[in-house]
């Protein structure tokens, strides 16, 4: 029953997010940038993101009893403000690519797309308002507090993954808290939205927001796998460009915490140097790693943190989050 | 009496803004730009704005019978969401000072600047969430939508800013519209907060939403006359610096809209230049704004838009928006 419903309301939120997106004035450089940046209008249909945190946000909503007209404009604002995150994430990382093609910044310019963001991020809370109709205003401002409340913690993550750029050690506590910022809690307001859309109660809604931070946590353990190993014709982005960028991604805290050997020292030398990687030093850190053995160990943890999802004790999120993983 | 009370609340307001700002957890980077930009911790004293948002709302919530406590929230919400935009301003506008400190950009960079602003953003609608307990939960979402809706506008209005800084020319109707978007929004929203936390009808909210807006457009005339005319080190911004980055302001639209002759022609040949302007091309357009008697037709503007305010029937409202736009 649940499969069917989600298929209806995956339907449904794609139709949800064009509205919301395209309902409001704006000059028309600011529309087209909307357009573009979410495929609509003239520059539609593009590749897309898989609507994780939607379809995470459905099934906790639908499990718990909610129609699925109470978790449309939830599920548009959720997505909403991810690519509000990623517009500005890619300017701040001065990423040019993403999904195959120019970032906004890259196409539209700095200023131009620090603005659009900063629209989105007002068009998903006037998304997550229009929740009021359905769920009632209590809810509605509820639900508001969470997104927002993700949202001062996305960028409390975002201010360390910037801040660790310039540093040449960071533990994998540090890590750890960046990631559980930057990741993992917009995936608990997915979850926990999905509990506030059922009208379900307090317990419900933060056993919902604890399973979505450690799916999370796991979704960015696999986010820094393909960021190394990944398929440039799958990720849309630069070949281990998080290594070129000296990103602090799991493989490289963890190789980091072995023991010293030649493969560890090549990792800590390179990420010590304080400037972008060659292409031939981005190869030597991956063939360190490799020895290493650190994409191992990556989806070790992973399979911790599936483990921990599991004993949630949910068969079908548990399957979700583990096919979602894989 | 609400002279007395608005003294009480402008106090108690820099203390529940310190506390709002402070009361996230935050990495130390971000904590630290945090407290750069609002000049608390460490960083403080600085040199304030002058809180004519929160004193806006304070004048409607106290007229229609608000307690202090009842808008102390919604009046740091706007100031942080003012400060917020600044932020993006700054870094959008490339300007390096305000009140005569480097801007947050300058200091941290751009990347952390937007984060940071970003942050800024999420803490002030937590901040305005907070008014649930004193307004319930309707009027605090209605708050919510309130703020966004101006936030949305605001966005709106800078990317028509900066779309204009590649024209050749500019309308007066665009140019309205720019500052209806980008100053004018925020006045009427910062209004129309006052009157929810006073319970008022959806009326007099209405109302005072737009003797807000009205005093914004005025408010944003005036800071055009000090982006060209103003004291340095009152401005705390360089000289003429709008006329250096050829800004649409409303004695350069005035200017162009007049008859040709010589100094219309020196406006126009500048802004048509398509670069940033020398200190002696700047001069220029000075000396051709005064030959016009530009300045006479901005107070003139003002004017009329003190005669829309004088006719809500309201002195005390009348005299501090004349008060403050003298």
């Amino acid at each position: 029953m649940i499969a069917a419903m989600l298929d209806e309301a995956l339907a449904a939120f794609e139709r949800r997010l064009a509205e919301r997106v395209g309902e409001h004035p704006a000059c028309s450089l600011l529309r087209e940038a909307l357009d573009y940046h979410f495929g609509l209008g003239a520059f539609g249909p593009v590749r897309r993101g898989k609507r994780l945190r939607p379809q995470m946000l459905f099934r906790f909503a639908f499990q718990l009893g909610a129609r699925i007209e109470c978790a449309l404009d939830a599920a548009a604002a959720i997505e909403i403000l991810h690519n509000y995150s990623l517009v500005h994430d890619d300017i701040e990382d001065r990423d040019e690519l993403r999904h195959g093609r120019p970032t906004l910044w890259a196409r539209y310019g700095v200023a131009q797309a620090i603005n659009a963001g900063d629209a989105m991020c007002a068009i998903s809370f006037l998304a997550l308002a229009e929740s009021e109709r359905e769920l009632g205003p209590a809810r509605g401002l509820a639900a508001v507090r969470e997104l927002h409340e993700a949202h001062r913690e996305m960028c409390n993550g975002q201010a360390l993954d910037l801040a660790f750029e310039s540093r040449a050690a960071v533990t994998f506590d540090e890590y750890l808290e960046m990631i559980a910022g930057k990741t993992s809690a917009l995936f608990g307001a997915a979850s926990a939205l999905g509990a506030i859309c059922a009208e379900a109660d307090a317990a419900a809604v933060e056993r919902a927001r604890r399973f979505g931070r450690e799916y999370g946590m796991a979704f960015q353990i696999r986010d820094d796998i393909l960021g190394i190993w990944g398929d440039e014709s799958l990720t849309g982005k630069r070949i281990a460009g998080d290594i070129a960028r000296r990103k602090w991604s799991f493989p490289i805290v963890w190789a980091l915490a072995q023991p010293a050997c030649v493969a560890r020292e090549t990792v800590a030398s390179m990420y010590a140097s304080g400037r972008s990687l060659e292409r031939n030093e981005v190869e030597a850190v991956r063939n360190a790693l490799d020895e290493l053995a650190a994409r191992t160990a990556c989806e070790h943890a992973i399979a911790q943190r599936l483990d921990t999802l599991q004993r949630f004790g949910d068969n079908d999120l548990y399957r979700f989050a583990a096919d979602s993983l894989g």
